[in-house]
Parts: C-alpha cells; sequence; structure tokens
C-alpha cells in the first residue's frame, strides 16, 4: 500500500487507526506492506511516532503491549515525495521494488490518494509514467472525494485516472457507504418479509433522510466556500443512502448486480430544471445562534469565510423516484451545520389509517415509522401503535428498538472501506456511472442557485434549517420527524425509548 | 352488587382486590354498595376483616390511610344465604331494598355469581322467583367459567339463566378477555397500517399459542378431574385469543360488531370428526418429573386424582381456519400444567424469505416473528434478521422489544372486566353464540378421547409435553418456538433481547 498524503488530516484521524483495527482482527496479510508519502521530510523514527500519536489520539483500539506495537510499525515505511514532480516517483519506485522483494509480495499495490483533490489526476498519470502501475500483481487505486466539482470536472478527472487504471481497479470512496448500518439497509430489506411487500408506494407516505452536524465550517473554509453543502453531502452522501433504501432488488447479491440496481434509482431520480429548483429544493447559510446555551457564530464571521458569501451549509430537498416502486412519494432529505443535534437517520414513514374508522376516528392517529439510524447511535426504531395501558381505547405511539453499537463497537466506516479495497470488493465504493448521474442531478441546481443568489435563506445556528425546509413538508402534509440520538441515550440503553417517544412529536403539533 | 360466593376463593384474590382498585381510581360510583353474601355465618365486622386480608394479600394497590378504608369498606354488607332455598332470598331482597334507599340507587342491579357452576342455573331462577330481578334500574348477571361442561348442559343452562335475565344482561366471564394484551391486539392489528397488510395467508405461515403453566392440579383436582385442559383452558381461553387474533376487522369498534366476528372466525373454525382427531389434536398427562431440581409427583399421584385417571392436563392442537384470510395456515395451541416455564404468547410466524437467494442461500434464514406477550411479562416482540455488526455478510436474528407493563403495574383482568360489567359493556364477555360454537368444536374431540382412552399421551412433569405435540408440528416442517419470560426478564428490561435470542431458537435444530 502506497499512501499518499500519509501527514496529513485523513491519514492521521481515519486510516492508520483503520489499519491497527485490521492489523489486530488479523484481517491484513501477514507480510502486508505500507508506504507513506509526504511532502514533508521526515525521518522514519519520526514517522512511525506520527503513526503512533494517531492511533493512540483517534483508534478506537488501543496499542496493547510494546511488541504488538513494534510488530504492527515494522510494515510501515516513509518517504518524502513532491507528487507535482514526475522524476520522485522513481525513488518512490525503488522503495516499493525493496519492499516487495523484502515481504515477497507478488506485486499487489494498492495506491491511496488521501491529498488534495486537484491532485488526483496528475498523480494517477504519474503513476502510469514513473511504471509504478507496471506490475504482475493487481493494482487499485483507492481515492476520497471529491470527485470533481461538477459534471465536466468529473468527467476530466475520470479521464485522466483511467489512462492508468481500469474503472474495476478504481475504488471511489464515500465514506458513508462504509457504515454499518447503511451497509444494513440491504440485510433489513432482503432478508425480512416483514418489510418486502411493504416497501413501496401502496405503503409508504414518505422517506426522509437527515443528516445533521454540531459543527460549523471549523477549518474546512477554504474547501467548503467553494463547494457548500450541495456538494460536500448531497451529491455523495445523501444520494447514497437514497440509492440504498430505493433500489430494486439485485438479480444477485453482488458487486455489480447491487451497483447496476443503485444505478437505476439515479436514472429515475427525477431532475429538476433550473426553473423548478425553487419549488424543490431549499437552501440555507446558519447565522449567530445559540448552541446549548454558547452563543456561536454565524457562517460569514467563520475565519476564511468572505462576508459575503453565498455558501450554502443547508440543504433541504423534497425529491421523487419515478419508477413503479415509487411513483408519488416524497423523499426528503435535509442536511445542515450548526444543528442541535448530531444525528444521520432515515425515517421510512408509512402510509396512515384510514381516517374516521377504528383508532383514527379523529384522524388523530400517529403514522407507522421505521427509523434507521446510521449515526451515532447505530439501530432501528420501529414506532407502532398501541394501547395506552390501563386505558380502554386510548392509542399511543409505542416504540420498538434495536441498537446495534450498544453491546459492542462497530467498525469504523474506513475499517471495513480499506478491508474491502484490500479484497478488491467493490460493492461500496462508488462506481463512475453513479458518479456522473449524480453530477447531472446537482449541475442544474448549482446553476439556478448561482443565477438567483436572493434564493439563499437564513437560519439561526443551532436550529434545523430555515423554515423554509418545513414548508417543503407542509405543502404535502408532511413534517419533518425530530432527530433523537445523542451519545448519552446511548449509554443508558433502557431509557432509551423514552426519550424517543418525546423527540417523535411532529414539529408542527 | 350482589356477590354470591362472597367468601369463597375467587372473592378473595381477585373480586375485592378489584373493586378496591377501581375505587381508588375513582371509577365506581360515589354511592356504590355491595352486599357479600355465602352460606357462612359471619358478622359484619367478620366479613370486613375478609376483605381487608384479601386486599392486603392479593392486592396490587395498598390501602393507604385508615381514613379510606373506613370510607370504602362502608360500602360493604354482608348476608348469610343458602342459596339453594328460595325463601332465603327474601331476606336478601330486603336487604337491596334497604342499601338501594340509603345509597339512593336507581335501582340497578348487578349480580355476581362466583360460585360452583351447578348452582349458576338455580340462583337465576331464584333471583327471579323472589323478585330481585324486577327493578326499575337495569339488572346484569356476571357469571364465571365453566359455562356448562359439554353442548347440551350449556344449552340447558342458558335456558335457565335466560328465563330471568336477556342475553345482553348476562356477562359470562372470561377473564383472557380482560388482559391488557390481549385487549391489545385488536389495536396492534387495526392501527398500525404496518401489520394490517400482512395479516393474512399470503404472508403469514403459521400461528403459534401456548398456554403454558408450572402449577400442578393443586387443590382442583376434584374440579379438574371432570374437566381436564380441554375444557378448562381450550374450549373457551384459547379459542377467545384464536379469535381476538383472527377475525376480520368489524365493521365497527363496537360490542355487537366485534363480536360478531368473533363468532364468524369459530363458524370456519374447522370441526374433526372423531376419526380425525388423533391426526390434529394431542392430549398428554404429566407423570413424575422434576421442576428446578425438584422432584414433583404426576397427576395421577397427586391429592383427589384418581389412580388410572385419564384426564389430559396437556392438550396440543392444529386448527384451520377455512376462510379466505387464513386458509392453509395452521394454528396451533398447546396448554398444560407443570411446564418449565409459565407463559401465555401468541407468535404470528411470518412466511420465510425464498429459499436460495440472498441471505437465504442455505436456506438458514430465520422467519421475521411478531410475538405478543400476554402473561406473566406483557408487550410485544418483533423477531427481523439483520447484519452481524462488524461482519460482512453474516446475518444474525435480532429482537426488537417493547413492553407493556415494565414502567407501570397494569390494572387487573377482573378490574377491567369488572369495570366493563358495571358500565354495561360487554365487548370482552363471552356471548351466547361463541359459547355454543366452542361447545360444538370441543364435544366430538371430548368424545373421541372417551371412546379411545389409548390416544392419551405422557409427558414428564417439567417438558413441554409429549413428543407427539412436537410432530404435529414437524409434519407441516414446523417446530415449536420455545417461549419466553421469566419474572427475572421482566426486572432487568436490557437483559432481555439476549436472553430472547438464545431461547428462540426452534426446539429441533
Amino acid at each position: 500500500m502506497v499512501l499518499f498524503g500519509a501527514t496529513g488530516d485523513l491519514a492521521k484521524r481515519k486510516l492508520f487507526p483503520a489499519l491497527f483495527g485490521l492489523y489486530k482482527a488479523k484481517k491484513l496479510h501477514a507480510d502486508f506492506r505500507v508506504i507513506g508519502s509526504g511532502r514533508s521530510v521526515m525521518s522514519d523514527s519520526d514517522f512511525t511516532a506520527m503513526v503512533r500519536h494517531s492511533i493512540e489520539t483517534f483508534g478506537r483500539i488501543s496499542i496493547d503491549t510494546e511488541e504488538e506495537w513494534t510488530q504492527f510499525i515494522s510494515h510501515f515505511s516513509y518517504i518524502s515525495l513532491d507528487v507535482m514532480n514526475l522524476q520522485a516517483y522513481n525513488a518512490l519506485l525503488a522503495l516499493v521494488h525493496t519492499k516487495e522483494k523484502e515481504a515477497g509480495t507478488a506485486g499487489n499495490r494498492l495506491f491511496y490518494l488521501a491529498i488534495a483533490p486537484n491532485l488526483f489526476g496528475p498523480v494517477a498519470s504519474y503513476l502510469k509514467q514513473s511504471g509504478l502501475t507496471d506490475t504482475n500483481g493487481w493494482k487499485r487505486l483507492v481515492i476520497e472525494k471529491p470527485f470533481g466539482h461538477d459534471l465536466a470536472s468529473a468527467e476530466e478527472l475520470n479521464q485522466q485516472i483511467q489512462q492508468a487504471f481500469d474503472e474495476e481497479e478504481i475504488f471511489r470512496i464515500d465514506h458513508y457507504l462504509g457504515k454499518e448500518m447503511v451497509q444494513n439497509i440491504e440485510v433489513i430489506r432482503f432478508a425480512n418479509s416483514l418489510f418486502e411487500p411493504l416497501w413501496n408506494n401502496t405503503h409508504i407516505s414518505n422517506i426522509q433522510i437527515t443528516a445533521s452536524e454540531t459543527v460549523g465550517v471549523e477549518e474546512r473554509a477554504v474547501y467548503y466556500e467553494n463547494a457548500g453543502a450541495l456538494r460536500d453531502m448531497v451529491q455523495n452522501h445523501m444520494l447514497q443512502m437514497i440509492m440504498m433504501v430505493c433500489m430494486e432488488p439485485p438479480s444477485r447479491l453482488k458487486t455489480e448486480a447491487i451497483r447496476d440496481e443503485k444505478v437505476k434509482v439515479l436514472r429515475s431520480l427525477r431532475r429538476y430544471s433550473e426553473d423548478e429548483v425553487p419549488k424543490y429544493i431549499v437552501r440555507g447559510q446558519y447565522r449567530e445562534g445559540s448552541m446549548q446555551n454558547h452563543k456561536v457564530a454565524g457562517y460569514r464571521e467563520e475565519p476564511n469565510v468572505k462576508p459575503d458569501s453565498l455558501t450554502e451549509t443547508f440543504v433541504a430537498a423534497k425529491l421523487f423516484i419515478d419508477n413503479f416502486r415509487w411513483a408519488g412519494v416524497p423523499i426528503y432529505i435535509r442536511t445542515g451545520k450548526r444543528m442541535p443535534r448530531k444525528s444521520t437517520e432515515i425515517v421510512i414513514q408509512f402510509k396512515e389509517m384510514p381516517q374516521g374508522i377504528f383508532f383514527n376516528k379523529n384522524g388523530v392517529l400517529g403514522p407507522n415509522l421505521l427509523i434507521i439510524r446510521i449515526n451515532p447511535m447505530e439501530g432501528m426504531d420501529l414506532v407502532l401503535n398501541a394501547k395506552k395501558p390501563g386505558t380502554d381505547d386510548d392509542v399511543v405511539p409505542i416504540s420498538m428498538s434495536f441498537c446495534n453499537n450498544c453491546g459492542q463497537e462497530t467498525p469504523e466506516a474506513y475499517e471495513r472501506l480499506f478491508y474491502d479495497a484490500i479484497q478488491g470488493d467493490s460493492t461500496f465504493f462508488t462506481r463512475w456511472d453513479e458518479v456522473s448521474l449524480a453530477w447531472k442531478f446537482v449541475d442544474p441546481i448549482r446553476r439556478a442557485w448561482d443565477n438567483h443568489p436572493e434564493t439563499l435563506c437564513y437560519y439561526e445556528a443551532g436550529s434545523f434549517g430555515p423554515v423554509e425546509s418545513e414548508k417543503l413538508l407542509q405543502q404535502e402534509q408532511h413534517n419533518w420527524w425530530n432527530v433523537s440520538t445523542s451519545s448519552q441515550e446511548k449509554i443508558h440503553g433502557v431509557e432509551l425509548k423514552h426519550v424517543d417517544l418525546q423527540h417523535r412529536r411532529p414539529m408542527y403539533v
């Protein structure tokens, strides 16, 4: 494995801890080798100290003994490299040869690009020119997001990369696909006869996907100012979750069969013309507000943000998948920064009981909900109706819960994805046609906003976004369901149900 | 209220505590009066002492202050009465008149027969002859089980009673209908759009209803020797649960509409000829065995049981409801004494995923289950499949739980039923046509067994019945699901899930 960007943030926070997790779980080959590369000049011992610090700071699994550590780190080496200088790759190639000889590997090479996106194309090209991609083993490219910033740039990038790697050798990371509960969606859908017959527009009223963050833009403003929530979250993570929830059953549970079905969802996803965008999509930017009784700055006051920035930090949208299964079922998504709770959740809202009959006499019976909790809690909630104990006919919502990460910690997304890439399983990576269709959906929205700056709404930090986001749903007599989950609820498994029910009121009652 | 059998076991264990519970919940009229009657000669103060003892021993709610107690008991009086002596009723009538005048009640009279079944007819008749049923208010008869011991005797009893009371004035108690979770069945079914579309033979594989007791025959042998499990449990409680689970949605949620639908289930219940009985119904009698490491006697060694008794202490049956909704779905019931766990549970087993596809490649995927827990735990369990955390494709059963009586104690069945009878709501009482159809189903089974003593099977005390009970299901490739629930699991809400999953294995794997 050659890791470009080995001194960067992602490597420290995610990749080294993931490698150590895999090592401890004995999921790495006994003779694996990792070559870290970065611009900094650094001794091997400085590098290993940095790796250790990263694992101790960010890892979910701790180092037990010095012996273990020595064993683990003996697989690592470091090379300083100016990635824009073709000549520099010769030294890398030599090091790769040395390590391959030393370890007796079969020439299998995995290149991981944890570097700035504008370097993806050139590095791929230099890998080829320098001969690093000439190997008798397999070669793979793992590439971080963003993959382009619009369709044109993505196509250009893809062309550059495909000169050095075939599509099946390219592993485009969307770390949401590495999350346990995102991967669980296909199991929940296809391993339960209870859900399968209900998973369509006859029985489902609407679907709501929320990915809310409490943080503001922090130190990412330089990137974020040009990206915004639409490119940062919607084009990739939110659309991926829609695909997982809405795809048809694949012919087989195999990589390409699954990805074929996911792509079909994007093909059926209704595209909005620039004129239609304001009707279906809301963007917002946070203003000064308060989070847990602390004042926080507005987006425009954040470091490196232009004082008249029009970048959206919030997107809500009403989407439709125009196929037989989903016609007429609104799929609501929302994502934003500086929201009251950090949570990624998918709510499947089932149709309501017919009004006026039985327990819905006054039309007040709540709908059934299936809530798939992605993060930080992992699990499922089923909200049903039952008799209020001890009463005659009072019907109240009850919650049945399954917690996926209460008994044990589950592997981090990067741990799974790293492993899959090493195994050559690209099921949970993004195929090129997914990327390109996602941009085709996103580009007109971006254009509409660029041409109409006045469509930017504002919301207070610490709120769930601008009121326009609520209105999107109210038009259809729907409401956002509050997301739940704090880490505290996670610890006290039992109390969770009660907390849920409190929070599970529609926002407008 | 006139309570016949006021010194009896039922009154002490259930009726006085129920009245006190209703009183505390302010569900009794401010000027209610209770006249207890029994054969014993007893002073009013002896009687009130007995009532107090009963509430303190068996009540779920305790007496808070002496003042409260004095208030409550001031509504009670006692009369000694030989119920087979018509003359004796004159004194009762006089007392009723006195109390009605004292309390200013409108002549509403509720007669509760907590006495031996052979007295039901005569007492009803004497009530009429003595003039006790001549009143300007309403009159009602609450009558305990058993209602006859076969169709002929039930018809005779019904005729006797109906000379004194109209059908709508007769409240035949089946205390299972007073249980919270039995009443919840209609809410679960008709207030959840998730379940309604699945509640039929397209989606349900089979239904299992277990009512297991750990006790043996105890002091009830004199009655039980002639009744047996078929008459004691199946004719009433088990069939009632089947009706609640299987009835069509009624036209309205009103008493007669609901009872009409329940009766239709009994009409569609396939009746077995004497010849067919051995194929579909198993009866068993417990032999010596061990319960929680203690040796316990066999049924024939119990006091007052004949040493060659053929009375069944266990029944298992495979039933079918031959209508459009349920055709082809086996409904398995089993009930017995001296079983390893005390539990009443209904398991709805959904159809399995098609074999060979997706996660059911090796045909090992467990089915989805909805478990309705009636007693001692009250609640629901939904058993689904999900990904085993941290694995690739390992699918494991998970359990989502709702506990109805964890946060609070729920009213005892008799409390509910007493209240309903006072209110004149007979929804959860048994109508005559239900009783008669139940006997029509049961009588041929009884005859078949009487004519073929050799069909009696035996099982060890402490087991779940004879092996023939398992075979009933194995013929259809089904298995009994273990019932769960001890009171310990009830207390530790969280651990319950794990316990469940362990126990939720089919018995034969």
